[in-house]
């Protein structure tokens, strides 16, 4: 069966009784049909003095297009953690419906480690992504507003550096000249379109505490420049008050449930490629409340995504880290050690032991941030114990179990050894958290920190640009 | 107090009470929030057998100004002829974002005739602008993207009459050059976006019977032209089956209430002024299995917005009114008597006599229609005794009642006599409604019955243009 | 033979031999090789106390497919006037590069009434284009880096009203969006570019008495608008100057010759659809000085093209004509009274006896400017005795001779019936010229006389538009 | 005095005097005004036969801002070599209008080494420019309308090569969109404008033989891809022929005189840094026919400007040079050796002394060429003894002589012991000429080449383009 297959074919419980198990009221739920809902801010500003659960973060090994699967495990984590009775629910992104139309397809976990309603969270689930995408129009049609009357902030027309966003892959809206068509449509300006994904408006969501703090990183935003090139805000064209109207119901986490029927929460997508890539912190820390063990996930490989994850969202909210689970898969170890794409049904121990390398730097890597470490193999059925050994003898001399899991295949039964290493590390109080450099160091020191002590660079040649605008 | 102080302070029930009265299962409804939600499209296939209830529409004198109320009148219609005892409901347009951010403001009545959650109807809603807005976004991409892979459908890039659309005004977006950037980016085009409510999919969206239909109407839309000027259709980029994806939620009706707790759909919202200009065919056929009498309004005066849902949406999909409410003020009946806008509350008799032409108009234009007509004389504090006669005697002479209503003060209560008047009409069964014109009828005679008999022109100018596209 | 053989099979003498005829002193003559020459602005100077010769404007009825030939007929004339011994030249227009390499070809007369060199002429000829092309574009080039540096004299980019220019039928020029590729490349504004002849420096610079006059008009030229819809003038971006260094060779007449030796000015060619479209007033006024008989030509018919030489060039530079040949064929009165294209060749009298009333409008309108008339019947080989006979009596019944002329199959042998009735009535005093209306008319009272007499309109529309910018 | 007073103040004798004394007949000269002629291309064509007089390059280091005088040193030996009795003529690039009206001036020497009528000459001159902008455009203008009329070439639009051109600093036509308003103006397209001495049209026009040549040059240029990516060259468009009619008359060398009335060619400029940088094939053919001596220089220093010369023109042309002269100056000596700009007139032995390595590095390359050279010194009044005696020393070790040199002052006389060298060098036979690299070379080889022996660099970085187009 494929993943659709699958999901379609789920029992799917009702919402109601997901939010029952995590003592949601009722009153606290606002729902979105009978399988998805938001719990209410207000709500959640309640829960405040309650004590945090156990945050654990699921990274990977660099990405190869063998796939790795770390939303996959980070679901049937979730399952196996429930499984083996523990009070837990797993934080993911939301997908973007641009790429879904594309040829990325959905994000949702695959096979017996799913999210559901996968149709509907792959579509428009709860509209956020529509809130976010009205909000950054609204600050793009407001700017070009501010100039046609008179221009008060003194925008250079050259200099507007808020580009617009649309939630769809559409080339021709890259680049653009706009205002054309006379005078009353306003002064011609190059402009382009991003996908809603990389708005900033939507890193800003996800990092966002609650309204009050959304209104007033909105109003931060620089949106261009005058000709004496300083800076121009959103403050100056009176945006952020009622972009955060717009945005008010989305900042609410999306509950639903895995196949298995454990909570989730999908909230928040920045891209990861020039974002932090991550939920957002509401969902998690509201996840935090509400659980006692909490999956989330980063972006991309554990030198990019966990790096974000750990020295920009961590920081921003305050989170201290648990336990870290590295996926691998023998695949794409095979890959990094030299395998080609067509080659990986067939045994390679050598390979796999060359790739392991590559495990091997991500496990120093996030060693650095002070975090107890276990790998999750995810299972493919062409794996032979040979190879599997291979990871675990390479895991083992870093002092680190690897662990098969085999959820796509079974679920939470198949993550039931991973979730006692998981939660016998998470508990163990060995983290020491830290992250990689401290906030108030010069940018290029940050630059140089991450490129030399991750990835193991030299030097950084540091570039002034002379015009940068 | 204010329009929105009124909706705020007002105590709303949960839409599963409304829904209960219109006794709707639980399953069939799919909330949005505890006072929102939509009626599954499952639910509503049920139905077709049950009889009709009455359908009344609410249309208005010619508009000034001074404003006439027709929203309000429709909402304060819907709670007086509950207040008698009769199972009514109202039939409105959803608001569009953009007008609602610019200088227009909301659309959800007025004073003690609004429907609630005012805010939420004037936000985000049920997101149903944004699928309309994502699958036309979706249909514009396709195009682009068919071009850019080879364009086997033979495009004229020039000839590309599928314009963007947006839900916000933004003036710089109404004329752009798109596809610039260089080769990666496409062909170059001069292309716009024009706002969400005035986008094909929304009139489509507005007059389908199901989610076959729809997909079937979608690609029937002309996109284009080949260098022969041979049309192009959405069919030919394979747009229909993802675009009615996008659209399968959006399509069921959305339920909320009134200030008085009577139901309302909230559904659709096509631009008057170049569409059709009525809620969905969907919600109101809906409506009709439902209650026993279903108000409904129409965009602008009865000639222009009468005539497009009685000819349109009427014959498309078989409805056939019973009555139907004109509504006037004697402030606007002044103005159109010759008064000016700083002079309405003065006594001015003669002016409403003089201005009541415009209402004697429309009561014969309805009449073309085979239809019984009632005017409504939608109260302001300022009206004088005198005048409010001389509406009446005017009606009269065209055999017409002519009703005071005060539902703005009074609500339901304000509209008892009205809600009378228009269920003896509606039982009466003197209605024999007949379109304008013959749907087989050529297009240029169509046009001149229109411009003959409802606008008394003499006759038309058929002006062939010699290259259209 | 065709044109181009004729002219290139033509004996032709050197420019000094016909510059001798006119006794200019060789030094100040400028050579462009041996055929071409300027006759330099200081020894215009010194003419200015001789006494002026007679001035023959050679204006046609309504210009049809079938041809009329004017500018044949116009050299013709002065060749046949040389012939019966008088001291005559003629001033014609420089033609088009652009239009040249297009559809139209060339402009420089036909069969045996043609001015050589005929290839220089219709291509670079003495770069008099090329100069007014390269002022043009550098009033452009000043005026978007005047903005580019600080804008200080306010231009609202929106409203650069002065376009671009280039010599070359480009249609893809016709509407461009300059300025683009990033902040060096300064305002993106929508812009767009004309054919060269129609640049208002075309028109003043054959408007100009010298190259104080050229500065001093330049200067005035209105460029674009304040924000406040102020008018901003070229001087304000210090062009003028620069501008007239880059005209100041041009603005000297060519002089070169016909077929039959007799000396022609070609100098400008402002387009007469958009401008006043006649030759320069300094090559006409040399001509007057150094010739007893000057011919020059108006564009299109008598009430366009003949209006604006008397009304615009003959006011601006204070000449009064003395006589006026209107061009007729038979062949084109023939299609005013209704004959086909394809009917031409036959005899149909009762057709020009019916097109004659064209011809008639055309000389009651000349009257109206006080000046004497005389037909010039354009032979073609298919003409017979009865068709030539209507015309002239018809002209007769006008108080009008219509004589026959065969310049293009005999040169000057065939025009000197024409001249010598020419020379009769500009000798006879008997011309009363006056403007049509006086210069200090409002603007809507000029163009009410001028559509009222001249094109019998009963009255005229005035509508002032809104924003006119 | 200033270049324009001395330039303004100097007699200039009637330009067929000069001709005279190159023996040119009069018939065989076409004047442009009394003091410019073209050389007539048939004259040309009978000279094939007469032996070639010697052909001297002036070259010179690297530039500074500190200013080599290259062109003032060519218009100064060539009085030299007059001045000591040779027969000998110089032969120049024209300049451009553009940057004439920018910031950079003219460009016809200085001081008393000063090529006239330099107003002129740095205005519309004979208007080769113009011809060559014309014939640009109008394969530009063929381009599009191609397109429009059913691109039979199978133009992908997007990959129009074929940018256009205007001889005008003009930033803001630098990008642009063109083809705007509508399907009658064609498809829209990403293009622009650079500046009339970058076409291909001047680089070609300047290495052509004769006009058969140019035409068959003119129809190999690539004007864009087809969707495949195959080549279309400008052939396919039909343009080569009407190109080659608007150039017929440029393509004949320009004559005019020094200050000290020796005959100089002036005549086409291909910008050297993206071109061959020389004036045309046909100039310096001729010239080495009507003289003795021919001085002619090239763009730059010796490296990029003398390399092009001997690789590209004197190849294509099958040019062989006698001597270079490669012209240095103690003040940019002192540059290359780390003075300051404000230091220059300070003598300064030892930044003399390490400068000359920059002097030392281009003799050795232009030996690589086989070729004898002279050093020029364009002396400065600050410059001292000793450091003039240190450039002596210095060129000495190389075999070379340093000859001191004061054309700017003292025009021909300060140039005589130059002039000396130069003919005995020229004369002595010893000039073995070859290129750097063979023609049939492969295109990394030749750069790699050029890159390695003249520039040293140690080896080179291929990188094919994935997708050049």
């Amino acid at each position: 069966m494929s993943d659709i297959e699958i999901a379609r074919a789920a029992a799917i419980k009702p919402i109601t009784e997901i939010a029952g198990r995590l003592e949601i009221p009722v009153d606290s739920l606002m729902p979105y049909g009978h399988t998805k809902a938001k719990v209410s801010l207000d709500y959640i500003d309640t829960l405040s003095e309650k004590p945090d659960g156990r945050l654990i973060l699921v990274t990977a090994i660099t990405p190869t297009p063998a796939g790795e699967g770390k939303t996959t495990t980070s679901v049937g984590l979730n399952d196996g953690l429930n499984k083996i009775g523990k009070k837990a629910m797993v934080c993911l992104r939301e997908p973007s419906l641009g790429p879904c139309f594309g040829m990325k397809g959905g994000a949702a976990g695959g096979g017996y480690a799913q999210v559901i309603p996968m149709e509907d969270i792959n579509l428009h689930f709860t509209g956020d992504f529509h809130a976010i995408t009205s909000a950054h129009s609204l600050l793009s049609a407001l700017i070009d507003n501010h100039i046609y009357w008179g221009n008060a902030a003194g925008f250079d027309t050259r200099r507007v550096s808020w580009r617009r966003v649309v939630d769809m892959n559409d080339r021709s809206l890259r680049e653009i000249t706009s205002s054309l068509g006379g005078v009353s449509n306003g002064y011609p300006r190059e402009d382009g379109f991003d996908i809603t994904v990389a708005s900033e408006v939507m890193a800003i969501f996800c990092l966002s505490r609650n309204l009050e703090d959304l209104q007033e990183r909105l109003g931060r935003v620089v949106v261009g420049y005058t000709h004496e090139r300083e800076p121009i805000r959103a403050e100056a064209v009176l945006a952020p008050g009622p972009m955060t109207v717009l945005l008010k119901d989305a900042l609410a986490p999306n509950l639903v449930q895995t196949l298995e029927h454990n909570p989730a929460f999908i909230h928040g997508g920045p891209f990861a490629n020039i974002a932090h890539g991550c939920n957002s912190v509401i969902a998690t820390r509201t996840a935090l409340k509400l659980a006692d063990y909490v999956v989330t996930e980063a972006g991309f490989g554990a030198d990019l995504g966990a790096e974000k994850f750990l020295d920009i969202k961590c920081r921003s909210a305050g989170f201290s880290p648990d336990v870290v689970v590295l996926v691998a898969t023998v695949r794409a170890l095979k890959m990094h050690g030299g395998a080609g794409k067509d080659e990986l049904t067939n045994e390679n121990v050598e390979a796999v032991r060359s790739g392991c390398a590559n495990m091997i730097r991500h496990i120093e890597n996030l060693k650095q941030f002070g975090l107890p470490v276990v790998v999750a193999v995810n299972q493919f059925s062409a794996d032979t114990p040979a190879e599997l050994k291979v990871v675990a003898d390479m895991a083992a001399e870093q002092g680190v179990k690897a662990i098969d899991a085999s959820h796509w295949a079974n679920g939470g039964n198949g993550t039931s050894e991973l979730a006692q290493e998981v939660v016998k590390l998470a508990d163990s109080g060995s983290s020491q958290f830290g992250t990689l450099y401290p906030d108030e160091m010069p940018i290029w020191d940050k630059i140089r920190t991450i490129a030399t002590k991750l990835y193991r660079a030299t030097r950084i040649h540091e570039q002034t640009i002379a015009n940068p605008i």
